[in-house]
């Protein structure tokens, strides 16, 4: 059985809210809530209590960690962290990531990538760009990171994007209200062994409804628990909304108010209307953005997953709302994956294998489009490296999704700080193009040509004026909006109830109250027109990505540990597949000698010229030695010089070696990083060299 | 002649200061000046006003410009910017850049790419590291944008990083000062008639010394010349320093000032002892980053080449400061090209073509290493399409470069702005290794050891602190510091003095007054001592691209007119090389039909595989009108569909074609995109097609 977590509480836990625009809105505006799910009926507590102790369960994830760390201590949970502490101490020594800033003692939440880091994410940006931009003819866009008010006041960032903060009243600390009540539960459930079922089972909900509470009622538990500030055990303020954008001023004046962006995709949203001209007003089409974001985090925790910078690859795929088909949607239908739809979480199941067409055909997907990049992401991943057993497509419940979203999926990667979410595939409708149209005044839409003209039927309705102004006065203008507004189902009704009764109460939301509308203050009518062409505003699918916690699950799972030969320590491996190693190939004269480091260095030149990222090493260090190093990077393989006319090429999990003449070096490594050729067809075409004994 | 612009004032012209920080601290800082030259000495008055003159004169490089756009206008400085009308023109309409945020008025300093242009500058991006990092085996890191206070106060941006500006004193506008008085005096100069030619002279003598000029003398200026706000004619205040950064707050907290990183080198720095590490200890290595970086200009000008965010290419290359020699020197020693020392300047000549060697042996270059990326740069630029002839490597002058500057020299560009910094080169010694080990506390130096012991002569300054105490009193230790901070010729010239007379005046600069020593109170001896490495900060050779820069020059340099085949219309193109073309190759079906579309989709098919960028277009347009499209994003091939087993491929530049069968066609193109074949090569080997007839 795999991990599960609880179905809200996941969002905390994991930090899932970091990258889908529509889930964090949703949780911090209760307006925009379809559910509201203070109380949970029955069913959903029962659920979310199995769940959580599923969580808490034992399960083979972790069994699996053991498995990788020397030790096995009798808690899974500190097998969990010691594993991850060796990935990390390991990320750490190699300069795959630098805490930022270090020799001025860092700052919370922001990381370089060093050397190997760097290539790495490099790496996978390529591949991005292969596999969605140039695969699908994206339009790729490049935006500042500096963005005015405007732009995010339209779309809601400036007046929702906030997290919930409270400060130590006497020293100014200021904390995640959240993150408090969160700890204090946990450590309850978990430390307190003399609180009672009843009061274990309220805490678990609190857990559970976390996401969901208003500032008023973070503020009331943490009165009610008691809980205060953790380092100094002062009082703590009441709650408060903090706007996580870095805010700055766009030039010297001090009046243009500029926010560091927190997403890529309002750069995209604004530019619709180029975009959609330079694709010959064509849809469907996708723009694509890859940069920096920024997030002014109040608290950032869990390493590399929650940071105050970093690059998003976002994907906006306009389609119109009718047509949500799509053509190459048949090259991904048969693949089969985890897929954890709404209905498993809400019955307590587990994830399960299904396959994406059956999803689709059974309306579990919203629609093909969707399913087609749900696809291509799952394709995106397990070709990084990613174990396709520990990836699983996630669902948002009704009561995670803004109200305007059509369906929403995640790609959720397990790693030791549980089901993180990597990818978040969105049907966002048309409401960020509507967005920005009202507040630009600029249409963002599109139309479809008929090929001849068609005959529609259109609802008119038209309020007539004067009796509305006779009889309304001062509220005439209300009346007559309201009217206007009615839609199709409305106005018929209303038409009927005038023919049979000729007159109809009406409530009017802007007056707050009915007004009697009679027969001669509005005239509804379906009338029949020739109409040329639809104008529609496109609805847009986000598949957006999270580049660094890709990259930092990548690295769990592409980590082992082995044994070295002498059995008396630990080597670490990173099994990087060549398109994501950071480096492809090393060369290494066996012995130091003059003619071995010229034929190393001539096969270097070579290397380079067929642009192959290598290194070089002709250190006395021990053969075995330096097989470890670069084992330790990832590094897939290995060209030793032991002679001037042949050399050996190393694989790295497997250990195994082959000869080649010095000359075929370069395009035979060149052939297995870029993909042609495989390890096991070098294996089957070069003669096998065997010398276990140089590594150590 | 090519143009010759001021040497000063040629910064202000170009906005040179962008890039080289050096300068720009320079240029703001008197006390970092090493020479004061408010009042230039005659010779160099002279030079001012001949170069001046040479500048106005119509130049070779505007005839040029005329004969590529339509209609020759009498006045040069006119057709400049018809053509990069024309240029702006066509890169606008065809999304190589878009004003961000279009859709709000947009902000000023701020552009989007838009798709060609994205995909030109990510294959500058991709090309830079080829030529850069992999080449050079360098270590390239990606740091955050945001950056704490600490760091950019070490770096000195925090107190130095500003310009000049001034205020409308009644609406608040705010202007940059030496715009003002520049523009003034170039109106003054162009357009006032009746100016003395005394007057002139004066007006452009100002020109000249601008960047020099202190607030106080630049107020002094605005206030005698009467310059008032150019909307309004209000006055003006004095001129004060606007500090660049865009300002932030890091945290909840609102007491962690952070700026959002002018340049990325800082990043490289602050990590220098890990990189060192990681590379082995060993000198010399190099970091290179490419990144964002914000300048918040007072008020943005010259479009693209001025910009208030924009993606940096840095390279830090650190080296000890005894040996400067490169091992790769060779490889770029025979280069010739156009190089502008500061002698040439300032005795008024132009550039001229140095072949590198003789500029590095001459010692007119300060080094090998810093003479061997001034080769690569050339190189770098010209394989994108920088034309050579409108490229030169101009020194700073002494008064330009900052007082620990060893050398510097600017990679310009000639564009229809003039000459444009677009990478600096500098050898910037240990400054900023220095700033930062002093401000963090963490020594930032490299080692030496010697492979065995040497004997060294140490000089030893022991002052007597008793004799001190009783002679200075309360300044004892003031004495004793100066004594201590002695250099060795001022020490051994004590020694010398001492021993003859007994006893000597100092001047101890923080009492600010001269002392008697006696023989009595300082011992100062050469002492032997074995050594068994050296410890020293390491110099840093500093190549820094502005990317966006080069790119703009780049659009300038490949763009050019050519009549229809009618005769009757210009049609734009840009000769982008394969590597920066933005898209490789079309593929378009001659006629509307079903079987040729089939056999487009499959060469398609096959340029997606082998990751050429392409694009399909099966619309019905005629195929001279798909032609002329694909011409202005220069896409460099075309694959034209005219029957089921073969297809015709023709050049952009050219508009020849040969003939392929549909299986090559994709493998065809590749091969001369990826640069292992050229289109001579394809036109040797391939039978011609000729279909003049199409193109219209």
């Amino acid at each position: 059985m795999r991990i599960l977590i609880s179905l809200v509480s996941s969002s905390t836990t994991t930090g899932l809210h970091l990258l889908s625009f529509s889930r964090r809105l949703h949780t911090k505006i209760p307006p925009f809530s379809t559910l509201i799910h203070h109380k949970p009926s029955p069913a959903m507590a029962a659920s979310e209590d199995s769940l959580r102790r599923a969580k808490l369960d034992k399960s083979v994830m972790e069994k699996q960690l053991q498995a990788a760390v020397n030790g096995n201590g009798p808690d899974g949970s500190v097998n969990k962290e010691a594993f991850r502490q060796a990935v990390v101490n390991t990320l750490e020594r190699k300069l795959f990531y630098i805490p930022s800033f270090k020799i001025y003692r860092g700052v919370a939440g922001l990381y370089d990538y060093g050397p190997p880091g760097c290539a790495v994410k490099s790496n996978v940006l390529s591949f991005w760009r292969q596999h969605f931009v140039l695969e699908e003819n994206m339009l790729e866009v490049d935006c500042p990171c500096v963005t005015p008010e405007v732009v995010l006041k339209a779309s809601g960032h400036v007046d929702k994007f906030t997290d919930l903060m409270v400060k130590d009243e006497k020293t100014g600390t200021c904390y995640r209200a959240d993150h408090l009540l969160k700890d204090f539960c946990n450590e309850k459930i978990q430390k307190d062994l003399s609180i009672s079922a009843e009061k274990a089972a309220e805490l678990k909900h609190v857990l559970a409804i976390l996401d969901d509470l208003s500032a008023e009622e973070l503020g009331a538990k943490i009165k009610e628990y008691g809980i205060t500030a953790p380092d100094t055990k002062n009082p703590l303020s009441d709650p408060y909304p903090f706007n996580l954008m870095f805010q700055t001023s766009i030039g010297p004046s001090g009046l243009s108010p500029g926010y560091m962006r927190p997403e890529t995709a309002q750069g995209i949203f604004v530019n619709f209307k180029d975009l959609y001209y330079y694709n010959g007003k064509k849809l469907p089409f996708a723009a694509a953005q890859i940069g920096q974001a920024f997030r002014n985090e109040i608290s950032p925790r869990q390493g590399l997953l929650r940071v105050r910078e970093f690059t998003l690859a976002e994907i906006e795929h306009f389609v119109d709302p009718e047509y949500k088909s799509h053509p190459k949607y048949s090259e991904v239908a048969d693949l089969e994956f985890l897929m954890f739809p709404r209905e498993l979480q809400i019955s307590a199941q587990s994830a399960k294998k299904i396959q994406l067409d059956e999803a689709v055909s059974k309306g579990i997907v919203n629609n093909e489009t969707l399913g087609y990049f749900i696809g291509r992401v799952y394709l995106f991943l397990t070709r990084l490296g990613i174990d396709k057993d520990r990836l699983r497509f996630r669902q948002h419940l009704a009561n995670e999704m803004a109200h305007y979203a059509a369906d929403c999926w995640d790609a959720e990667i397990e790693s030791s700080y549980g089901w993180i979410e990597c990818v978040g595939i969105a049907d966002r409708s048309a409401y960020d193009l509507h967005a920005h149209s009202e507040k630009s005044g600029v249409p963002l839409v599109a139309h479809e040509k008929f090929s001849e003209p068609r005959e529609v039927e259109k609802l008119v309705i038209a309020p007539v004026k004067k009796e509305l102004g006779l009889a309304f006065k001062g509220n005439q203008k209300k009346v007559f909006e309201a009217l206007e507004a009615m839609n199709e189902k409305e106005a018929l009704d209303m038409k009927a109830s005038l023919e049979t009764k000729g007159e109809v109460e009406f409530y009017i939301c802007t007056l707050g109250e009915n007004v009697t509308i009679k027969k001669n203050m509005v005239s509804i009518s379906k009338e029949k027109k020739k109409e040329h062409q639809r104008t529609f505003t496109p609805s847009v699918i986000e598949p957006s990505f999270g580049i660094g916690r890709i990259i930092y699950c990548l690295y769990e799972h592409s980590f082992y540990m082995r044994p070295s030969k002498a059995g008396d320590e630990q080597l670490n491996v990173f099994r990087f597949p060549p398109l994501v190693a950071p480096i492809k190939c090393t060369v290494f004269p066996l012995v130091q000698n003059q003619q071995y480091e010229d034929v190393a260095k001539i096969i270097s030149k070579s290397l380079t010229a067929a642009g192959i990222s290598h290194k070089i090493d002709i250190t006395g260090t021990s053969i075995g030695k330096r097989y470890a190093r670069t084992d330790e990077l990832g590094v897939p393989f290995a060209i030793t010089v032991d002679s001037i006319s042949s050399v050996t090429i190393r694989e790295r999990d497997s250990k195994d070696q082959i000869r080649v003449d010095v000359e075929e070096a370069a395009p035979v490594v060149k052939s297995v990083t870029d993909g042609h050729k495989t390890w096991a067809d070098l294996w089957a075409n070069f003669p096998h060299h065997s010398s276990v004994s140089v590594e150590d």
